[in-house]
């Protein structure tokens, strides 16, 4: 009979990062990697790294460790013992936290070798100047790095305050299913297809918002979840394939709570991510507001310039290009700037905005240079005395300028706007490590799809209309207002949500409005419109997306830089190769083939039923 | 311009079950569900439901309240507000933690109306009565049930725990990805097809096994993280196609020291969970220890029933049956079993435990009950002096009984362990109540496999070996020890992991003693090959069977009940209906058709291609 092996406890461990002036004369054993080493004058050098930071590690020549020193590498993993001392005055480096001591080695182990990495990560090269996609492909030593691992870190602290904050105010974190059905969000669903019903396929869910709702009808109350979600969408610069969202629900609970909820869950969690103290409540403001003001319903509001209307202004103008815009309910924005920014706008800078303006809808912008008494510009030589004498209230100094868009409403307000946020960069306006919340409320429940000219949701189909407008659903769907709103963080949607509709015939009302039958509705949501009829509380909520705000609140530059292991820009994984072409076998266990690109079917190769 | 509109706040809402007498005579307002309305003496009564719990709720028949309260029914969700009173001492109820007090109430609003639910779920009706499957399928109802969902409570109580506990010790959570390539825990994947690359399929994952080694590789130290793993296997009554684990990783950590984390951890979840105190260390078995014990290596250790080793006693046996095994390196195991439960088994309760054993693969099982002297039974006759002399000492009184397997070790301890885990619930052996966890360490790093002859791995094929068996490696893989253990709680194993390998050479080593040679290695897991050679880091993990520990905490009979919306024992959702079949322009936009179950192509239907 064999006793249960015991194995040695392994050496207390102190953390590289940690060691300070107070520690000096004391025995320790370190663990890590060997960033860079040095010899000099007859010594050997070199720094470990482990997650806490870097400490010097300094080895003489009488030392039994010697040996061992000369022959390390960059990444080898070594254990070290000795003793901590003060370094020399002029030693000391202000580089690392723990530049005033170097750990004076009698023993070097080397736990494990390593091969010359494909690209540094001692800090002697700066990331920009490696690919992204080698990065990737290394990505466990990308992430050696503290600038790379930093950011995870402060994912971590996210999260780990979000569960403190939830679970002191009753909240349950339920986990929703991963193979699902095809759920509403009106992106493309990633599937899987299923072995033992051949043809038939679960759906990764786009967001738990159908189970989320469900749970509220099991009277669960208040759920949240750190959700992984999925869409198969055209991966832009700053999307991922599969994302994390925060999601969150409430039962008996009105906007205001809703918004205060997450305004305090926000505060605690940018006190624990990064120690900084948010000022509550967040202004709010309604998306009109928004887009009258800022020319954006995700408004940057680090910095002051806002959008005037001048239709009052041109409303008897003699310019057609403005008089037939407002003649057709269109409106003319403008975007004053003082003559300091001005100055700094070239005739060429001014076409270079105008072609930003057009990116984003609009035909034209015309520009007016505040001049003496009056102003210069192409569209000046329209301008009445009145005019003149109005427009001079915004922009009253030589020099002003005012940057116009005369258009449908919503194409001036966001031309403009794209206009107004590249400026804000452009003119260096953004102070840093400034963290700006609000929230845009009073959404439209409806917005009309130019293609088809029927209306689709702004935010999705099972939005609360507001109860004064739920008339206006048959006759003028476009005015409907929804108990709607989005949290926005420097210029960034970090979230939305909405009070949701908790009764069948209002779903209903809701789904033909955006041309969704009956039948159609209960062929595709059937199970919930169903559970609306068994007693469904009121009940809102919200989702963050997760990765937007580390990114941000990490100082990061893309969403990539805060997923451990990211996709690609092509949704690949440089690392594993995934994805990756499947065996005939596998193929034909699930009753699959795959058809060429010319729509041909290509024969299921190799054998093999389910 | 609007402003900002402000909904007005809900009044304070008290939860239903937190009413007691000191609360008599205060005025409150109640949300949720009506449990049952009775009308009585003119009065009518319902129970109000919310999560918090049951109270009584009584509306006379001159309040302006009481015509609503007339039409009330099941499930209606409605607001109360009301004065609460002490019941009358006769009235008072000890089924409700409120009995003592009711609410009289003063206004009564319907917030939604019910239909009559196909299952009533206020208590009346036994759950067991309902088929799961109707109760799956209107999960939102049957999650009304205190019972039903006091399990997920249970759940984000461990989850809680597990986030506190690892978080003050340095554990960073990552989430790993989704969607990647298979991994090599030997099921099947469940696959995703690739739209923007045809013939390409990611992997969900069946754990995140290489991806927490990789970030061990990367620095991080101490991870974990609440995943969520799937396997396409065959699904038995205790499966579920995904499932949830706790992962977690450490670099530079012995066994002991990560058992010792395990334990500690495993206590602060007992204790935030359930209220308990584990007292530690748990015991600590080796596999052979708790096979030869035991008979199996997740025993149940809250009784004592112990298997006795034979073999010695029959080394001259003439009884050929034993003697055949003996010789071909078999043995004898023996179930001890006292007169007084003996008694219990009649003739043909011992023909089932028989059948039960074979089930476990031993070829029979004999029996003998001490006779005064001697022994009787179908094998008694074979007995000479000096065995019946020593046999005598495991059953020393009059009816005692020996259950006897004798077969290849590893099947005779199976069988019988199979018959003493059956026998430890119909003799009533378990004490209620009682968590006996345990640690069940050594186990050897390779079993053969009976259909091809050679060998597979134990745990998983990073698992290190000790390294005094290296060597073995080569020459007599079956005698290699691994660093391995698995935690297991009342019979069931809810936690397993391993030290792994953390040199190329070795898992080089581990694959080609497991025929994989060293290019399909490279073709499978080149990436993670790779990444050996560039510095890695001794390091070790665990992963706990998170849906089995909730289920044996919250005392639930099925992983079913500890999920939020859980899949039938076909993979399937009674609620969604998923899966379900795709359209064909999404099957073309994916470029993949179905093949029918005979084999062949069916014509992919309808047009567009990706």
């Amino acid at each position: 009979m064999t006793r249960a092996h015991t194995s040695p406890p392994s050496a207390a461990r102190t953390p590289c990062g940690t060691l300070r002036e107070a520690h000096v004369g004391q025995d320790v054993t370190l663990k890590g990697w060997v960033n860079r080493r040095r010899d000099l004058g007859g010594l050997v050098f070199f720094d470990l790294r482990d997650r806490s930071g870097l400490v010097q590690v300094v080895v003489e020549p009488g030392s039994g460790a010697f040996g061992t020193a000369e022959r390390l590498r960059s990444e080898f993993v070594v254990e070290v013992t000795g003793r901590v001392r003060a370094r020399p005055e002029g030693q000391r480096s202000d580089r690392l936290q723990t530049g005033a001591v170097e750990v004076v080695a009698r023993g070097v182990t080397v736990l494990s070798e390593a091969k010359t990495p494909p690209f540094l990560v001692d800090g002697s090269v700066d990331a920009g100047e490696v690919s992204e996609e080698l990065r990737l492909k290394y990505r466990y030593l990308d992430l050696r790095r503290p600038e790379a691992l930093r950011p995870l870190l402060v994912r971590h602290k996210v999260i780990k305050a979000i569960w403190d904050f939830l679970d002191a105010e009753g909240f349950v974190q339920v986990e929703t299913p991963l193979l699902t059905l095809s759920t509403p969000e009106g992106a493309r669903d990633f599937v899987v297809p299923s072995r033992t019903q051949p043809g038939s396929f679960y759906a990764l869910p786009q967001s738990p918002q159908l189970f989320k709702q469900l749970l509220m009808m099991a009277g669960v109350e208040r759920y949240f979840q750190i959700a992984r979600c999925f869409r198969d969408e055209d991966l832009r610069a700053d999307r991922q394939p599969d994302f994390t969202q925060l999601d969150l629900e409430m039962s008996f609970v009105t906007q205001d709570e809703l918004l205060d909820l997450n305004e305090r869950l926000m505060r605690a969690v940018a006190k624990a991510a990064l120690g900084i103290d948010l000022t509550l409540p967040f202004t709010r403001l309604t998306y009109e507001d928004a887009m009258n003001r800022f020319g954006s319903d995700k408004p940057d509001v680090r910095f002051a310039l806002e959008l005037q209307d001048l239709s009052e202004t041109f409303a008897e103008t003699d310019f057609r290009g403005f008089r037939g815009v407002l003649e057709a309910g269109g409106r003319v924005k403008a975007l004053p700037l003082t003559a300091e920014h001005a100055a700094e706008l070239s005739r060429k800078r001014l076409g270079e905005l105008e072609a930003h303006a057009k990116t984003h809808g609009a035909k034209g912008m015309a520009w007016l240079r505040r001049e003496g008494d009056g102003f210069a510009g192409p569209i000046a030589k329209f301008l009445s005395a009145a005019e003149t004498a109005e427009l001079a209230a915004h922009a009253p100094e030589t020099g002003d300028l005012l940057l116009i868009v005369a258009d449908a409403w919503r194409v001036a307000c966001e031309a403009l706007g794209a206009v107004r946020a590249r400026l804000g960069h452009e003119l260096g306006l953004i102070p840093g490590g400034t963290y700006r919340f609000l929230w845009v409320v009073d959404f439209p429940l409806l917005e009309r799809d130019d293609e088809t000219g029927g209306y689709t949701y702004m935010h999705h189909p099972f939005t609360r209309p507001r109860e004064e407008d739920l008339p206006l659903l048959e006759t003028d769907p476009g005015r409907v207002r929804a108990w709607a709103y989005d949290l926005v963080l420097n210029g960034f949607e970090v979230g939305g949500g909405s009070l949701r509709i908790y009764d069948q015939a209002t779903q209903l009302k809701m789904f033909a409005a955006l041309g969704i039958s009956e039948r159609e509705a209960r062929e595709r949501f059937g199970f919930f419109v169903d559970a609306l009829a068994y007693g469904a509380p009121p009940h809102g909520g919200v989702a963050w997306g997760l990765d937007r705000l580390v990114m941000l609140f990490a100082g990061a530059q893309s969403l990539r830089d805060v997923i451990a292991f990211p996709k690609n820009q092509r949704g690949g994984d440089p690392l594993t190769g995934a994805p990756a072409p499947l065996s005939a076998a596998q193929l034909a266990e699930l009753s699959l083939s795959v058809t060429a690109a010319d729509g041909t079917t290509a024969e299921a190769r190799g054998g093999g039923g389910a």
